[in-house]
């Protein structure tokens, strides 16, 4: 049976990270809101799985995943929810806790990278927060950035099962997240990403490992990535990009 | 054997999520940052655990939760640690990722919170950023505070074992961090909170259930609640609880 994702269509943003887990593990998924309208998928299918009164456990905000009668909101716990079936995540409790440990740190350097362009509000439009938004990408790209990429070293490198993932010596969706967040932050800050992963080899090699995997390279060179773009979380504005 | 908490010693903050799971649980702990310095807690003791290069699992911020050897960090990922044991979750995977979610989707509501009194960062005073602040307030009072407290009373609502709790028939770590939650809002925005909460009845009878439990109640009337304060999350700025 196939996966529903439920997810703005014309970005990768949150939803990313799922379908980066869904695509390393070859597991089949319709990427519902880029369906057509007539096929009765598209936009209104995920408006109407938002107002469903018929779910007793609703999403809040998109990504959605349904899973037959299960549905399942917010990036983390999603994931938290497939992994084990799609064998990106240890069998142990503590494995999984600390997996998810760090998805929750990779989802706030996330929400931080989007506050840079818009610290007063989301309703607001970027220009309209520009001297707010270029003092925050003054933080973010001089201490924030660095100091998150300098723990994932940390992680990378204390790992008892070597350097080759964040999570024992398997690929877990804490690797496939990781490799998102290097992606987004080399498109939206690139002088002051590479800056910052100049210090942090381990991440640089985790990176380019998860490149490689082949369901993962198979899936970037497709149609099915969409490419970044200033409509998402990680958007390039070059005054923005503060080294 | 006692739980450490290692937190800021004088906010309740993310960590009351924390400390409200122990104590309704009745679970013993020992609040490290709180204790002092002579006894080898207080802050020294939190600063060295962020830096203890012995680690294999650093925390990246507070809370964190030390368990023996186990140490967790990341509020939601030390409740999905913690509730099993202090059965407060249920024993399914599924419950367990619904009330994950529900976790995860509180934290964001807390986040925005935060950000109405400093959306252009921490590392500024909120003098500083008072004209975005309102701006950011205003939004937040009349639509996110709102849409939150509608999602979780539709939850209330629907949940196939009654509206006492948000997941299943009996007392979760969602419905402790809910109570926190609305005490939070309560203290910030007296206004806007009442306004809202009045279309939320079950909501306010949840809150009101949590609060009569005898830990939880037994909790707030001790010295180990810390009051609310301006250098906590919910801080009282009336300028900015806008009706």
């Amino acid at each position: 049976m196939s996966y529903e994702l439920h997810y703005w269509p014309t970005i990768q943003g949150r939803g990313e990270f799922v379908r980066l887990a869904l695509e390393a593990a070859g597991a089949p998924y319709m990427d519902v809101a880029r369906g057509s309208d007539d096929a009765g998928q598209g936009l209104p299918a995920l408006s109407r799985l938002l107002v469903d009164r018929a779910l007793t456990e609703p999403p809040f905000a998109p990504p959605v995943l349904r899973d037959g009668k299960v549905v399942v909101a917010q990036t983390a716990a999603i994931l938290q929810y497939l992994a084990p079936t799609l064998r990106l995540v240890a069998r142990n409790e503590q494995a999984r806790v600390w997996t998810l440990q760090i998805q929750l740190t990779i989802a706030d350097l996330v929400s931080e990278a989007h506050d840079t362009h818009h610290p007063v509000g989301v309703e607001l439009f970027y220009e309209d927060q520009k001297p707010e938004a270029l003092r925050r990408a003054a933080q973010f790209c001089s201490a924030r950035l660095p100091k998150y990429l300098q723990w994932f070293e940390s992680i990378i490198v204390r790992n008892p099962a070597g350097p080759r993932h964040l999570v024992g010596g398997k690929l877990s969706y804490a690797d496939l997240s990781l490799f998102q967040v290097v992606e987004g932050l080399r498109y939206a800050f690139p002088k002051a990403a590479e800056r910052a992963l100049a210090r942090t080899p381990g991440v640089l090699r985790l990176h380019h490992r998860v490149a490689q995997q082949p369901r993962v390279a198979a899936y970037l060179r497709s149609a099915r990535r969409i490419p970044f773009n200033e409509q998402g979380i990680f958007r390039r504005y070059p005054e923005l990009d503060l080294v």
